[in-house]
């Protein structure tokens, strides 16, 4: 259980409040994964403790687990609001009254869920209102656009929060299928000796979406899938696949590694970046008829260290695509052929390779060539599965947000980015914001442009050439 | 097809010709297999053409698969049946009208279904009956009994035949097994490049049978576990699983890989061998009352070269044991674990491993470590399974005896052992045939005698501890 927080959520009445934050809060004062915590809620709506209780009471009853209604009143009353046109002193008065009803010094938990240019406002309203202390803040991303913003936006936090005070929050790689990797890579004997240039040929990690980005048009124009995908979420995954082993799990010897990863990357060539936009994207409503924004990307990242030099690593994500899927899928280096007859089928489906499914439950699959039952000698590529069911009592599951918050509220930051991780990215992406390559179109419910399979050849993607799951009810192959 | 044979085929009355050797190769020439072949049927009974024949009628009705009436009235004129008692000369006679009938020079293949000792005889007989040209032999085990008897079995025997025309038959190793493993190991980038001492601790080879050896005491009497399992089927298997990589997997490359590994095993220390009976074998009939048969044996072998010196390859079969089972199970090295919370639960259960299973149709998995899921950090052992199911026409799956004879008329010998080998492996046996350690008796449904604990601590046997396959019908863990 963490210990008794105040906690000020800004943005309260915002989407990801009413969908996410509110009921995730909730749930963690219910379930006494939370201490006994009091909450003041602050946006620009002009609303009152009760006003704002009733839109909280709906966010929950809509997009949260059912709670009895002698559960709701017990909760209400630890939520307050506060109109950010108030101005410091009314949130600090408010803070103050709470934190006596906590006993006087309780832990602070920040919760900016508002865009970037407003966070430094947050920040200061925070300074002035003398919250600064015994708090943590959760930022959303993005973390700047590119180098510059984000150095400019780290530099304007940090006069005020240490850097160990500040969350950047990634919900995408949940902690289970982080741990997962890590375990996985890191509990046997087996893997970690092969994961490393000499055995492995390249790692492809896919993120297609057949999501379309109408109702975020506005915001997508501005951003496109790099910069919403790629800094953020697939370059975390990466770095969890390529990390050298931590001296333990604990967060600061996770975040170092990482970060590591993310030093020994080489900047990104435009000329390994292909970027593409779903045929139609032109018509969104808030998107301009001659955008060059993309809406897919895909791309050739490269780490310069011991381990990995010259294994390419190939990022995909997009939307409005064929097939939604988060896989990373290990190839392993060929073996030699020679010994087998000619004909055999050895080699046939590409290499060996090892596939985790990061979809819903977390599953992983190994597919190996092994004989085909039955006279002569042909080679199929078989698949063993495995699946992550989750078999904790159903109380106990956390939905992303719930975890990620509850491990801000015990300081524990796995899932959360460093300042120089973030900068790092944004100065290995400069070379292709500086000089992107051109947008190629690509039609709604495809894989996007063909430029991607030059990228990977003679190389080519696992997706949607295999099943990376199959019913276990199904004969063999 | 294999081409037009003469099948000469001596104890033609015995147990192994009535149930597998007669129904097999009515099988392979119904099927088409095997070419037109006429068989030459000897033995020491009194019969003549048509006695012969109803015998072999009966034998395939009882054993083999159903046969219209017609296919048998077409197959029964081939058969034809001499009584060793009336000399080469008649063996001869028979031989050369029915060459005649196959167009004057077919290939002969020799099936000598009768005791080592009266092997010698039987070659002498085909050397006299001039029926040594164009044939190839098949044995059946024992091959010796020990270095010197094998070393006179071979010479005697090559005093007629080349090493090139005598097929050995291990018919415990299927050859889909065999292949299934060599595939699995050579076809893949991810499993050659761990597949040595420095990365796999153990391995075991795990065949513990629920049989009594009532009804073939009196020959087991003079046998043991020892000379019956170990020297012709575990010893081959464990080749199968060390060898190294064949230029390529023609019969001659492989027979002389394993022949390396046979050259690099270190001779068997009695201190290595754990020697078990069952509690009541001594009153089985035809076994002495003090017997020191063993029914159990288990033992440590080495190989020693480059590839597994250190490895220890534990080996156990048995007879009224607990459970029926034909495992090979290759345990990695243990992961630092220090980097994982304590009671994380981390090689709590054994070092993760890789288990072959070869009863029935061949299933393999793999167990290794991943996260429990929910909250918190704990380690389990999860495991990846694939069955290879038999997908080829249900005509083309042949019988482990009709394959192994069809092997032989095609030449092609990769289950079959060579003199060299043998030799070898009685050589290496040696020391614990010269001074066997004591039997130790073990109650019947049991892993066998205590001490075979003490010979594999700190590891543990696999079994029974692990379940090797799970219903996929089955949730996660």
């Amino acid at each position: 259980m963490s210990d008794p927080h105040l906690i000020v959520l800004f943005g309260a009445t915002g989407d990801l409040a009413r969908r996410k934050l509110l009921p995730g809060i909730l749930h963690l004062l219910r379930s006494r994964l939370a201490a006994d915590s009091r909450i003041v809620a602050v946006s620009m709506d002009d609303l009152d403790d009760d006003g704002f209780r009733r839109f909280a009471q709906d966010a929950c009853r809509e997009f949260g687990r059912p709670v009895p209604e002698e559960e709701w009143d017990d909760f209400a009353p630890k939520l307050h609001y506060v109109n950010v046109a108030d101005g410091p002193a009314r949130l600090a008065e408010v803070a103050g009254r709470l934190e006596e009803e906590l006993g006087g010094a309780p832990r602070r938990l920040h919760y900016l869920s508002v865009p970037p240019r407003a966070a430094v406002d947050v920040v200061r309203t925070l300074d002035e209102a003398g919250l600064v202390e015994r708090s943590r803040i959760i930022m959303e991303k993005p973390f700047g656009t590119d180098l510059e913003s984000a150095r400019a936006l780290n530099a304007r936090i940090h006069e005020v929060f240490d850097e160990d005070q500040i969350f950047r929050i990634d919900h995408f790689l949940g902690k289970e299928a982080a741990l997962n990797i890590l375990a996985f890579r890191f509990a046997n004997g087996l893997f970690e000796p092969i994961w490393n240039r000499t055995f492995i040929d390249h790692v492809q990690i896919d993120v297609p979406e057949t999501l379309s980005v109408s109702g975020r048009a506005g915001f997508y124009e501005g951003t496109g899938a790099f910069k919403d995908m790629v800094v953020t979420h697939l370059f975390q995954i990466l770095a969890f696949m390529a990390m050298e082993p931590p001296t333990s799990l604990d967060s600061s010897s996770i975040s170092e590694e990482k970060n590591k990863v993310f030093r020994s990357m080489l900047p990104l060539r435009p000329s390994d970046v292909v970027r593409g936009q779903y045929q139609g994207y032109r018509e969104e409503e808030g998107v301009s008829h001659d955008s060059e924004t993309e809406t897919f990307v895909a791309l050739r990242a490269q780490i310069d260290n011991w381990r990995w030099a010259g294994v390419p690593f190939y990022l995909r994500t997009g939307k409005q695509m064929a097939q939604g899927a988060r896989i990373i899928s290990i190839a392993f280096r060929e073996p030699p052929k020679s010994m087998f007859p000619a004909g055999s089928g050895v080699g046939l489906s590409g290499p060996d390779h090892l596939t985790f499914d990061l979809a819903d439950s977390s599953r992983l699959s190994l597919s190996f060539y092994g004989k085909r039952p039955g006279p002569g000698l042909r080679l199929d590529k078989l698949s063993m599965q495995f699946a992550m069911q989750d078999t904790a009592r159903a109380g106990e599951v956390l939905e992303a947000y719930e975890r990620l918050i509850l491990d801000a509220m015990k300081g524990e930051r796995t899932l959360f980015t460093t300042a120089e991780g973030i900068e790092r990215l944004w100065e290995v992406s400069q070379p292709l914001l500086d000089d992107p390559p051109p947008v190629r179109p690509y039609p709604v419910g495809t894989w996007g442009p063909n430029a991607v399979h030059q990228l990977i050849a003679p190389r080519a993607w696992r997706l949607p050439f295999e099943r990376t799951w199959r019913d276990p009810n199904e004969s063999g192959q």
